[in-house]
């Protein structure tokens, strides 16, 4: 047992192409941190872009970088200073947590702070490894013994049942990649009775649609180019699906018109395309929100101006802030279900492989399972 | 059949507990207008008091009016310059259409228009009647079949079913209480995983807990003093319930934490009791709002101190706008079930009954059907 | 005097660079109309671009149509169902009246309503004539002498002075541009303290330079390539100016930056330059508002992506709504001086005189007096 | 000069009526903080009230506390993580500084978090002292030369001009103020062209009137008992005022609607008077904004259904949050003048007089000096 303690097995890139599995030390918390016992980690699209060109944008991997971002875990040990968690918590990870109180931080929109800490983002380390530390204020109690309906017989107060640990721990991990779905709804202003196009059906346009129905979304309509990607969209609740191949954007935009019997209130764009951007505005009915998820080329050409005299407004979404509470009371609620995204599961040893699967864009959301102990999903 | 169509056989208030069948003209659309022969008109709690009392606080019954503001009906004949209507279409009336394009109107809150005609608020008449005519421009079309999902079997594109017709007209007449909900909710800014109590469990209570867990609350809790409206909220969706009789109102806040687990974000009143308004207050968590649906005594004692300097915020609810178009799309989506509020229904010729019923509070919602050869659900 | 009422004399467009004088009817109003003897008549560069290219994108001259839409002038007669208004009222008019009451009235925002009247885009005619009739609801009194103070001494009330009177109908024409000023800071969500950066120094800039310091903007920085018209941007009060040229968008963004002495929250697109646009991006600062009032090219090359991950929101302005009351209110109370951008002005029979000075871009806003028995400013 | 630096007279209350100057040790700052050298310190109601009464509400002096809380001074020592400030720095100080990152910080509303730190509210120590160490995250740099228009001569950049610093010194205190009316304002929704009731013409009242004029409020009426703070009203802005004696409610309500010509979309109500509040709910427009600044008793009679049928939001303020940035740019551009404020002015030795010319009511604003050094305005 402090054998496995004394070694922190952590997948590292290194540069283009090359990932490797290695032991580091298990980091000690500082006063406003824990030190977790790392669960379950989602592989993110970002993380196999690391792997296989060491760099997105400008940001570089110049040393060494743990990658991994998605992430649940159970507090070990806990900092001097930290108050509301203690060893055995299961928790979610944040994995955006600002160095500074700067003027992003005190208005609430963290996430724009330029000197922010996050997980596998040059030169910030993730968490795909045994033993990981963070700052304990984006670290989220996973409680959803507490949501029990007093009418329902529930999985009881303090003694949860084996199946409500499991889904804290599976579903905690899945909470990141909820949270783009969560903060890209909320920019768009969805609420009750919208139409809604999510352009792009990977595991961000699904979250964005499983987010949009919740939120009270009448019908949201999914378009993508894989027929199987479509499959899993109604799978998960999509109303409609569109399959697009060689489309002009107002055709894509006059099929969701015809589709949703009017044009949506609401747009997602998760595909960076520039073709479904440009379709994203064609389609928005007039005064209505265009929320761009898809990070697309430096440059776009779109039709600016059809946006502008129609007061289409065009919102950007930089990954999310103040998501874990809500997301946690949605999964504890059970008005969303996360679970199908999941398509494959492998041990932390298995990391490479489980890359590779990413990187073929078979299936959708691939877990890596970092616990030796406690490799249920 | 010519005879038929001669009478217009309306339910009319003459003054206190004066209330009558009786012959009316049928009236003759004027240009944007239609006249409608109308289906199914929920009682309203306003509905009975103008019986009992001949008036709600300014507004007097100072000669004859036909009671009804819950409604739907069917396209009968259509004024010369209406467009979007013709006959045969199946519609849901708003009862409030503005008279003049005002200040509030122009702003896109119409219910605050002072000169706005209201169904059965003196001296409007309303539509308890076999005909009415009212502004086409609030008679929205029911298009339920429109929603039809193409990866399920629907209820058909243009020959719906007889299933669907019998969905249209009976959810049509509930979507003025809905829509209380809607603008509750919506005003309350209720969104994704909020916690959420509603003090009340009539009619209006109800329909606001359709709304918030509709719109994603993550968690509702239902007070009532009577354990079968208690019972019927969580028939419809209620997470949690207290039945509450002789606590203070600090004890009433204090018990919805203990249930939720937290304060609530939002807390939405809808009886008009001072002890229910101060639990309200008391029970909001800092920066949340209380929204006051139910009406209460001219002047009300409230712990206002406790709400300012935790910044919650007090709003009312004066009726709604802009809701009839959401509701319809939530209700072809079947994102909300409306149905089971519906306990009672009279023909037309037996109103006198269904009011008694109504007065005494058994059941929730009292519907009378209009159409003496249309008499199902 | 009855001889000149009785001619129309009218400023008509009837294609490419074909513009006349003509006399038309004096028209009848209809119930809800007024009708108005015109007085003050701003030219827009809408109105020069129908005169040179007979079209402005979809908007095609197929038959003569009357120019002008930015007006003030004074009740003649009025529609038989009018309450508001009566003969000899001095009204600013809004040029767009939605004829439908549309889902886009119904929320407050009819300037996106597709079929709405607008004076001077085709088909619909405007107002650069003696006789104009108008839907009376988009009339608004020009009330100056109620704001008194009863501090200071005022121009009285009932009997307002000459000088007050002068003010009423001069700046009632100058409400129509400054609107678009009002809407775009409103979009842009202008709030006190704020650095705001203007690009462009054409009356549309400079109406929003106007509007953006009465909202409570710290410091606003214009940018043009005219110097004469940032000298002019200074005269109405201009924080800082910036003479643009052959800078890349990136430089002029730096440039921004380095005036302010910070990134400006709002950024405002005031003359439809891709360029000036893509420095609006760059300039912005994270969480920030670009508006695009200029409109510019079908297709924009634009780093939409740098737009989105700092989440810098785009909006378009599409004309107004909702701002003659509140404008009225500013010019009443003096807190905003429109007078300054009037540069030249001519009596209505030089109307061509009047559009080839406009046309040459000397000057800013060009003045055409429609009352032959009032020619004063 | 080493001798005076040893020394840190202090105003400390000890229970109620006992108020002593002592000397206190000069604290060390802890890495994130920085010793303040102190300038000037405003005395607030809530210090005299503390002297007075030993309490406010749940708020008990148990220790001996240090007063003061509205201030600004210079930099004297910086911790050893603190990188935006250094000796010599102008700064005004942030009395309420979070100790926790919380939900409510997380959000932007960290005046709500139920832990913050704030100067002089007990068991925190206050300000009036000659050394004082703060959070240096909320300790706000005064530049005001860099405010600086390029076409004005400017007290220069770098060396500022001693009238700059004098401005700097004296205003910097006067934020803590000014930021309860921004933040009343803000969350008012103060715009363009509004009509803006302001009840209550104390120092809280005054500087709510003057944020509302600089957010573009068109018309400003300000209720007091008292005509000498009337008089200070229309010194510093107000548009036009209403001295109150024994009105009902209702008819101040009506007096203010006819001094505006109409009733103000926005009440702000700064007395604390139940009489006025009633009077905030009666004089607000359908559809406008009551801000409750004052605090009153624990209990409150008020027209509460008049507020919800008519939607007149209810919104009260706890102190303040994110307004030192937007309140230094708006001082640095001059454009808001607080220095009329000020009325008195004493040595820190003196401070006793100064409390009992506070008590008496005398004047508006009392400022103690407390750098024996420079004590100019
Ligand atoms: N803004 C943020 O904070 C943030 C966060 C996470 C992910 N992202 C971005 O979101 C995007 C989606 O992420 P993902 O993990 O789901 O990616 P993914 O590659 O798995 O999915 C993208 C999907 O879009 C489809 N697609 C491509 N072109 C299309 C078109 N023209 N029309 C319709 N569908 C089309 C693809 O077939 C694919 O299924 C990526 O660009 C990613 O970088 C942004
Ligand atoms: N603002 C509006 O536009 C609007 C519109 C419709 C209805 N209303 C008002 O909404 C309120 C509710 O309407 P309804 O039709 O549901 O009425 P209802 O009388 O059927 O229901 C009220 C419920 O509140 C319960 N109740 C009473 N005191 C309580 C307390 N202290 N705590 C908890 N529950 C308590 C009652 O037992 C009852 O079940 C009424 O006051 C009505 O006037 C307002
Ligand atoms: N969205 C709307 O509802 C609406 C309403 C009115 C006007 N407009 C548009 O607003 C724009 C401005 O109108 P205007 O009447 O002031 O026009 P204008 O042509 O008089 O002024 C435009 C100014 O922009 C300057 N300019 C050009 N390129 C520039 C650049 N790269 N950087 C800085 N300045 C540059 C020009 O020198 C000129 O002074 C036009 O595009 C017009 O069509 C839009
Ligand atoms: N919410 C907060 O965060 C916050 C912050 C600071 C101050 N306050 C409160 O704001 C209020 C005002 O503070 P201040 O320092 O200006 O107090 P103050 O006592 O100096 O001024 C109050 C003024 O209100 C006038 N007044 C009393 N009754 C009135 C009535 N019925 N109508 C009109 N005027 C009336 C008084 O004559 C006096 O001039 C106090 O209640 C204070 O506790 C609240
Ligand atoms: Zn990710
Ligand atoms: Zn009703
Ligand atoms: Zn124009
Ligand atoms: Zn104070």
């Amino acid at each position: 047992m402090a054998a496995t303690q004394a070694e922190n097995l952590s997948l590292v890139v290194h540069g283009p192409g090359d990932l490797r599995l290695e032991n580091y030390p298990i980091p000690e918390p500082g006063p406003n941190e824990v030190l977790l016992k790392m669960h379950s980690v989602g592989i993110c699209g970002s993380d196999v872009h690391y792997w296989q060109h060491g760099r997105i944008g400008d940001f570089v991997v110049k040393k060494p970088m743990v990658l991994g971002h998605e992430a649940s875990g159970t507090v070990f040990k806990v900092g001097s200073l930290v108050k509301h968690l203690k060893p055995g918590d299961r928790v979610a990870i944040e994995p955006g947590a600002p160095r500074e109180t700067d003027e992003f931080c005190k208005i609430g929109r963290y996430n724009l702070s330029p000197t922010i800490f996050f997980c596998a983002t040059p030169p910030d380390d993730g968490n795909l490894c045994r033993f990981y530390k963070h700052n304990a204020n984006f670290c989220y109690k996973l409680e959803f013994g507490n949501s029990g309906n007093k009418h329902k017989v529930v999985d009881g107060n303090g003694s949860a049942s084996p199946a409500t640990l499991e889904r804290k721990k599976l579903e905690g991990a899945l909470i990141e990649p909820l949270s783009v779905g969560i903060h890209a709804c909320r920019r768009a202003g969805v609420t009750l009775g919208n139409k809604v196009f999510v352009c792009g059906a990977g595991p961000i346009g699904l979250v964005t649609l499983l987010v949009a129905k919740a939120m009270g979304a009448a019908q949201v309509v999914v378009t993508d180019l894989s027929a199987s990607r479509l499959a899993k969209a109604q799978e998960v609740g999509a109303d409609l699906t569109l399959q697009v191949s060689k489309e002009s954007p107002q055709e894509v935009a006059s099929k969701v018109e015809g589709l949703l019997g009017c044009k949506p209130e609401v747009s997602i764009e998760c595909t960076g395309a520039e073709a479904a951007i440009q379709a994203g505005i064609y389609a928005t009915r007039s005064g209505g929100t265009l929320v761009l998820v898809g990070l697309g080329p430096e440059m776009t050409t779109v039709p600016l101006v059809h946006a502008a005299i129609r007061e289409v407004d065009i919102k950007g979404v930089f990954r999310y802030c103040n998501t874990w509470p809500m997301a946690i009371s949605m999964l504890a609620s059970k008005s969303v279900n996360v679970r199908p995204l999941v398509t494959h599961r492998f041990p932390l040893e298995k990391a490479l492989d489980a890359f590779e699967t990413s990187r073929k864009g078979v299936g959708l959301k691939v877990m890596l399972k970092c616990d030796p102990n406690d490799q249920n999903p």
